[in-house]
């Protein structure tokens, strides 16, 4: 297949994150364009969860898809051969994306004409959280592998998601993880964010999170 | 039990933490202390796979342990549990620690007389590998559900440590983990690290991690 496309985004210059994630958010709204920030540690699943989701809805939606990696264009690829447009944004060592970065990635992604727009975050718990992309809701995966003591010690990445997502539930019985307790520690750090169990190897519990989803970009583009 | 220590470690006014890193070592050569970082994801098994040195390990070394995490001393108190001197740095959000931050949790825990100190570093494949922490040497841990493809992703945390443990290999029969893949991908960020498959919950291979570190210390100790 042919190669992605890769987008090496700049650092952004800009102090005032937020009002810059704001004024993309605003354009967005104009424009009909509805951005998920996908987000978690490495390996939790974000690709094979994106595969799954986009198999559900590029019927429906126009779909395009950033992979932001510090290095690699694998995921872009694996997104690519879904049969949507994807791109692969290098940060170039940073940990995350901000506002800015996210805009130089979109300005390549909607030159076409997309409606559902999906920012795969790096891998990282922490520094993601941190930093308002311009996305119109946030999404986090956790794995079961991971341990439901995660909320616990990842505040921040809980307290700023709209939906968490609970991967990898196939493998449950080889883990000691306690979904009861896991909702109660995300519940604590974000009483409104929706959980939804699922496994993306399988599929089982992904049509919930697509219809979610598929309710969200409605109403934003209404 | 009794409540753990925490120490709400402050970020860093040193710019140049390379040479505050190199200071710390100086020192810890003089006093003869072992300064291991382990780093990983979230939920790789860092705590648990210390849990299991631990024990390998107190009767013939003075332990130390500092748990760094952004929330929590869960942690902490596990170790305290297995019998070592245990305390619980918070970062206040910080994604990393630097040396003097470090600094800050040896100088709590090294009051004893500890030749072995291990940094639990926060839950983080990024940041952490940018910053020397003025350890001896660094590990990291890669879990079987992370996916084999993770050096190719996160290049410096391979490029900057000495030993990688492969956990949870009890699960490989569930996961579609490529072991020679993995080792070849580490391979190729840095040809001189050690790879050991460990599984920290049964405790296989856990030895032969134990047998590297013993004699990292004793040569540092020489």
């Amino acid at each position: 297949m042919d190669a992605v496309k890769i987008i090496e985004v700049k650092q952004s210059v800009f102090a005032n994150n937020d009002q810059r994630a704001q004024l993309l958010r605003e354009e967005l709204k104009r424009r009909g364009i509805f951005l998920l920030n996908l987000m978690s540690a490495p390996g939790s699943g974000k690709t094979t969860t994106l595969a799954r989701t986009v198999k559900l809805l590029k019927d429906e939606l126009k779909i395009g898809v950033m992979e932001a990696d510090i290095d690699s264009d694998v995921d872009a690829r694996v997104m690519a051969e879904c049969g949507v447009k994807a791109i692969q944004l290098h940060t170039g060592g940073m940990c995350h994306l901000d506002a800015d970065m996210t805009r130089q990635g979109l300005d390549e992604l909607v030159a076409g004409d997309v409606e559902l727009a999906i920012l795969e975050n790096v891998g990282n718990l922490v520094c993601p959280a941190e930093f308002d992309t311009g996305a119109v809701k946030n999404a986090a995966i956790l794995s079961v592998p991971e341990g439901h003591d995660k909320p616990l010690k990842y505040p921040l990445m809980f307290q700023v998601c709209d939906v968490v997502l609970i991967n990898k539930i196939d493998v449950a019985p080889y883990f000691d993880f306690d979904m009861e307790k896991c909702r109660e520690y995300i519940r604590m750090r974000n009483p409104n964010a929706e959980v939804i169990p699922i496994c993306a190897k399988t599929g089982e519990g992904v049509d919930r999170w697509a219809d979610w989803l598929r309710e969200q970009v409605a109403a934003w583009r209404a």
